[in-house]
């Protein structure tokens, strides 16, 4: 499969990116938003491709063609406003859903957040954010795509260990951006993951059987 | 019709009430957050029901029930941040929209705003506010209800003319919000308004009759 990275320069993004260049099954594209981040890619051997998600639909879809697959990955970050959580979190995520769509592109990965699916569990502080991933969500659950969405608990920057939990509700936790990365390029192929939705923790389960449990 | 106001205290809210009391077709019923609030219209022989769009959508229901329409007439407004945006334009809408589904109340008016459909005549100086808007709309098309969007232009507190242009797309403009209110009145029970959506302009044709054109 050859697969379209959208948020391939952010932290999870970047550690996919990797994998997906190492793996034999896999190919990737990145999508970056400036020409110097494309070079950084491109000098490490990466094919890119730039767009931005506060783009048309229409950028985004050029540049994901002939991808067999799309990974969201991208996440406004709490470095800037609500007014970027609104234009990039909710309406970048369901643009690139449109743009999968319009590229006829099947296979689509989002990453979202532990609980996005059950308001009541959503964290007081950072509740505008999960609105926000909510109705991306929502429109994924509502497109034509073969999607898998990911809900990751607390990401951390520590080493992986490559164990996971997946379920359709998970309590409070945490994860490692490696081995959600890891999960990602797993869920790819597989079948048990296909129009499926789940929560993801670390846990004591390789990643592989884990996804087979869904 | 007995209808149910959500943003009864907000600009378009109060005078809607007004006219939905002075009709002899309807009876009202304002959702407001907070006692003082609602102590002020039942001094009016206004019917009352307390509810956050910030809390449950089983609190939204419970207030509206036994209603058999329901205007989403609240908005944010411009004093607060981006997460009100989020939490009361965006999800409180769509709370709203569920609350009617789980209450049995068929007819939905929502205000949203002009072009809010098309993202690409968004204005870049309030495009996160249209994100919001644009996602409960389209919550709401997806819904079961029997919906009607209305999309004013710029809201004025002139005078009203009581005559407006109504379209599928219409290009800027503004409308004062009591002929706002007017159309929402005129929509209730307005067959050719089901199932609509449409921009909304002061113009120079009568509100029932421009209804008609739909």
């Amino acid at each position: 499969m050859k697969v379209f990275v959208v948020g391939a320069n952010g932290q999870i993004g970047k550690l996919l990116v990797e994998f997906l260049k190492e793996s034999a099954d896999h190919n990737v594209r990145a999508m970056l938003r400036k020409q110097e981040q494309a070079k950084e890619f491109e000098t490490k051997g990466i094919e890119t491709a730039i767009a931005s998600l506060e783009g048309s639909v229409e950028d985004i879809a050029s540049a994901a063609k002939g991808c067999d697959a799309v990974v969201f990955a991208a996440g406004s970050g709490g470095q800037t406003g609500l007014d970027k959580t609104l234009l990039v979190d909710l309406d970048g995520a369901v643009k690139t859903v449109e743009a999968a769509e319009q590229a006829g592109i099947d296979r689509f990965i989002m990453i979202s957040a532990l609980q996005a699916h059950n308001r009541e569990n959503w964290s007081e502080t950072i509740k505008p954010y999960y609105v926000a991933k909510h109705y991306a969500d929502r429109a994924l659950l509502q497109s034509s795509l073969n999607y898998t969405i990911i809900r990751p608990g607390g990401l951390l920057n520590e080493q992986g260990t490559g164990k996971i939990m997946v379920a359709e509700n998970l309590g409070s936790g945490t994860i490692p951006r490696i081995d959600v990365a890891r999960t990602i390029l797993a869920c790819l192929n597989e079948e048990r993951t296909f129009k499926k939705s789940f929560d993801l923790l670390s846990g004591d389960t390789e990643v592989a059987e884990a996804l087979k449990s869904l």
